[in-house]
């Protein structure tokens, strides 16, 4: 399979194609992805996120650069799960414009929802697999918000950072609701801002209201990301993390509970897809018109379904 | 199959009682759901989104007011899709005291994300088909934000309003993100402050870049939610907009094209069940190990698995 060969001998507009194939669900992404399974488990990937205008994009700019400096390889993958269309090329815009953009080490994607039909979330797995098997040694997610597809795609990292900032009004509670429990590093960024202790003990006492057994204890770390201040620090404790995970053998099993997921989905998809092929279109449109007619209840038409193709119910 | 009878026969406390059981997924739901399902199709279903800080659950309040004193009966589902824990019932809570709660022909439920399995879209679909099926005449399903999560909540609705205020900073960004596309009415709320008539101008102005060759064009309305004002010509738009869909055949047309995806989840649903009854559990196990050791590939040990349970896949 040459696409993946290519992806092995880091050709990187092999991967930049690849990535568009897996975007677009293609059965050619699905074989190099076969292939390359093998090849990944390598990279360190980390999720960025956290509320709108908290200066994530600036945080992974800067952690990149000092990925570089560390003599690491860097993959971005910047997700726009709220935006069908632009949002996710404009993120990127944003990203590409910086000076990262010339350095070879450095593989910037940006990806919105459009053409993933698994979900950006599972896109964005398989974007990061890519990556991973092409050799990068940490691999950044940047989502844009807080919502249950941001917190679905950073699921994907091994280490969770979530960036706030003073003073942004109730984000507290949104990050409470959704991604609090999500979070292994807590960053006020913006940190020459007013309000950025109390944003700190904020964060620090309801990590200690919902703490966990783990023995990981969230730190909660200032930045400013603009001058660069507090990124060495950012770093060190992602790395710290990731130890940790190795150590506590968390690692290993979390992988274990990723892939069983992983396996879950591709049955889905493939069953989805034998149903779809084995049911006539007609029958189809007929029952469709049948339910909405009131004739027949869903339920009892998709028994009629299963049991065409073999799959009837047991009482 | 005495909880659907109790409901056709208008029980509020078999009503609340059915749709816990929804909401956990029990068999006697489904069993419910599928007696209940010829009962349904009557209600004009509305859904009221737009970001956070709009005034979205006054103005539902409002509504109610009014649909009550037309004489109608009223169910208003507050769906908080951001929040697995207490984010619905806050939310429900804050309906819950207002004059609402004591007149016995609205029926007022939060929902969260807990113990929705097959997702949140899913469970308030059924919820709003009990409504419906209680004879309930306009159903009012609110969400919290306007995440993707909120889009597939509201895309369960007849007609869909998106509310909005003066001076939201960049929210009109959000909107033109996500749920331009799915509005059939338009609000500015608390239009007396400052920016209103700039608001109307701005998403006038998207609308008619939007501009779809439908015949229906989605109004934008002025309400005050806190004084009343704007409320009975919100309705009397959104009863335009119910008679525009049964006139043009839409109604009906979405009704078969909403029960195709129905029936397409629910043949989903029964097939997962189905894979999860006939694998091993213990050799569900050693294969995501196999994975995440890189022995396999995801892919392979799917196409295993279905081997096993006869829904080999074709070449």
């Amino acid at each position: 399979m040459k696409l993946a060969e290519s992806i092995l001998k880091k050709d990187r507009r092999a991967l930049a194609r690849l990535i568009t194939l897996v975007e677009n669900d293609s059965k050619e992404a699905i074989e190099a992805l076969r292939i390359l399974h093998s090849h990944t488990g390598n990279a360190h990937i980390i999720g960025i996120t956290g509320p709108p205008g908290g200066g994530k994009s600036t945080v992974v700019d800067r952690l990149a650069k000092e990925l570089r400096s560390r003599n690491k390889t860097v993959g971005i993958v910047a997700v726009d799960p709220t935006s069908p269309f632009t949002g996710g090329a404009l993120l990127g815009d944003r990203i590409r414009m910086s000076e990262l953009s010339t350095d070879k080490d450095v593989f910037i994607r940006s990806m919105g929802t459009r053409g993933a039909l698994g979900g950006v979330a599972r896109a964005t797995a398989d974007v990061v697999k890519l990556l991973d098997a092409f050799g990068k040694d940490m691999i950044l997610i940047e989502t844009v918000g807080t919502g249950q597809a941001e917190v679905d795609v950073v699921k994907i990292a091994h280490t969770t950072i979530i960036i706030t900032m003073p003073g942004l009004g109730d984000d507290i509670q949104t990050i409470k609701a959704g991604i609090m429990e999500i979070g292994d590093i807590f960053v006020v960024n913006k940190a020459d801002r007013e309000g950025t202790d109390r944003r700190v003990m904020e964060l620090e006492a309801m990590l200690e209201l919902g703490q966990m057994s783990s023995s990981w204890k969230p730190p909660v770390l200032k930045t400013i990301a603009r001058d660069g201040e507090g990124i060495i620090e950012l770093l060190d404790a992602a790395e710290s993390h990731y130890k940790w995970l190795k150590d506590s053998g968390l690692l290993s099993e979390r992988g274990v509970e990723r892939s069983r997921d992983e396996l879950f989905q591709i049955i889905g998809e493939k069953i989805e897809k034998a149903v779809v092929d084995k049911v006539d279109r007609q029958e189809m449109d007929d029952l469709s018109r049948r339910i909405a007619n009131r004739e027949i209840d869903p339920y009892t038409a998709a028994n009629e379904l299963l049991a065409r193709i073999g799959l009837e119910e047991k009482k």
